[in-house]
């Protein structure tokens, strides 16, 4: 119990599994004892920021000086960059659903070839706010797509196959409760809703195209608040259906940008 | 006639246009002065290759001495890596139809604000080949979806708008003329398919969740074959849609991975 699950059943009868975006493998690598031990993984969208974050990180554990350099495991891939500090694992996923999916089909099978246990992996990163505050924190309770339903649909093959994106309630509960020690930053549980286009799809009038009128991005927004959703992003729906099917306890802190 | 259009009439409203994830924008950056010249773009998923590419051009272009380093434009953002040899730019655009599309929104208003004309954009990288010898060039000469289909179904808002993939033939076929010249690889004018996922949508029995018989899979990959497909990666059906709407001579090249 509280292993990662693979839902595959050809993985176990392949005789080396390479993890090809981030550069590692059960036959060059020992994932073990290189991960066996992590309990918590970030995930977020920027490497710079992922960097930042394992140095944050090291600093909150005792674990370096200050401004001592951390090292990307993933080195040998531009894909994808990958830090540690202590059992905190802290990796790039690019932007959008097809890009985190890569990641995390390839983190779900590292943790499970590392044989770790209890793992908690927390996405953060930037976002845009709906009918909140600049310089919130929204917390998803669930991820919702374009129509706003608790669901994330893929094209498998010729199927579409619905998946559901519910995250971890208690551990939502337990970050809102960490926030009310940071009175900086208003911090609310709110749905998170995840669009495939950062432009047309979330009703940005800056980009090189735009095929909808002021009035109609109106209306749309207002029935999304309506709805419960508090902030728009592009990985949130990908992110809590593979976690959710693995067995990860997830959840998705955003911060909406100023 | 040869610019490059924007389809946005808020855009010239604007008093400053920030290209965000180029860290370009209209006020902080002489555009016209930077990128007027520019002729040819070319877009890959890593910015290792794209920065390497760079350095080739340079040198075939006799612009440069081997090894020289270049440049990255966008240094001051990591979503994307952006370089210039002479008339050329290079530029990454990572994985995925969302992250390519965030991409070629600000690249095409950066070339309509440079005031750039006739300009060709092609898209280089790797892919999976169908039926194909590995180490084999994919020219596309129509991008389709899952289904076959030469279209890009996109969510705008809560409506799907279906645009046309359809590729410049007649640079394909000028690209494949420029092939005969160089023997090593063999080169060919196929369909391209473009999937949201590379694990499950591709068909890949190596994911972390794989909800398919490998029979279903190969009976899938047969009619994809019989439909004209001959590669398959992730952003050519945005690529062509987003080209072609603005005036962009487009293309796509994939190197099939051995």
């Amino acid at each position: 119990t509280g292993l990662v699950l693979v839902k595959n059943p050809h993985l176990d009868l392949m005789e080396e599994d390479v993890l090809y975006h981030l550069d590692l493998g059960t036959k060059t690598h020992n994932l073990p004892a290189m991960f066996g031990d992590i309990k918590f993984v970030c995930v977020g969208g920027s490497p710079n920021r992922m960097r930042a974050f394992a140095q944050f990180m090291q600093r909150e554990l005792g674990l370096a000086a200050a401004g001592e350099e951390v090292a990307d495991i993933c080195a040998g891939s531009d894909r994808y960059a990958m830090y540690r500090a202590g059992p905190v694992l802290s990796i790039s996923h690019g932007m959008g659903i097809p890009s985190i999916s890569i990641m995390l089909h390839e983190l779900i099978k590292l943790l499970h070839h590392a044989k770790c246990r209890d793992v908690t992996i927390i996405r953060i990163g930037t976002s845009g706010g709906l009918g909140i505050e600049a310089g919130s924190v929204v917390i998803t309770d669930t991820a919702v797509d374009s129509s706003f339903k608790p669901r994330f649909e893929q094209v498998v093959l010729d199927d579409v196959v619905v998946r559901s994106t519910e995250l971890d309630k208690d551990l939502a509960e337990e970050l809102l409760a960490c926030s009310r020690d940071i009175p900086d930053f208003p911090t609310l549980i709110g749905h998170t809703m995840c669009t495939y286009d950062f432009y047309e799809g979330q009703g940005r009038l800056d980009g090189a195209l735009c095929s909808f009128s002021s009035e109609k991005k109106l209306e749309y927004l207002r029935r999304a608040y309506d709805a419960g959703v508090r902030n728009i992003e592009m990985e949130s729906t990908a992110f809590a259906a593979l976690c959710g099917l693995c067995g990860l306890k997830g959840e998705s802190c955003r911060f909406h940008l100023l």
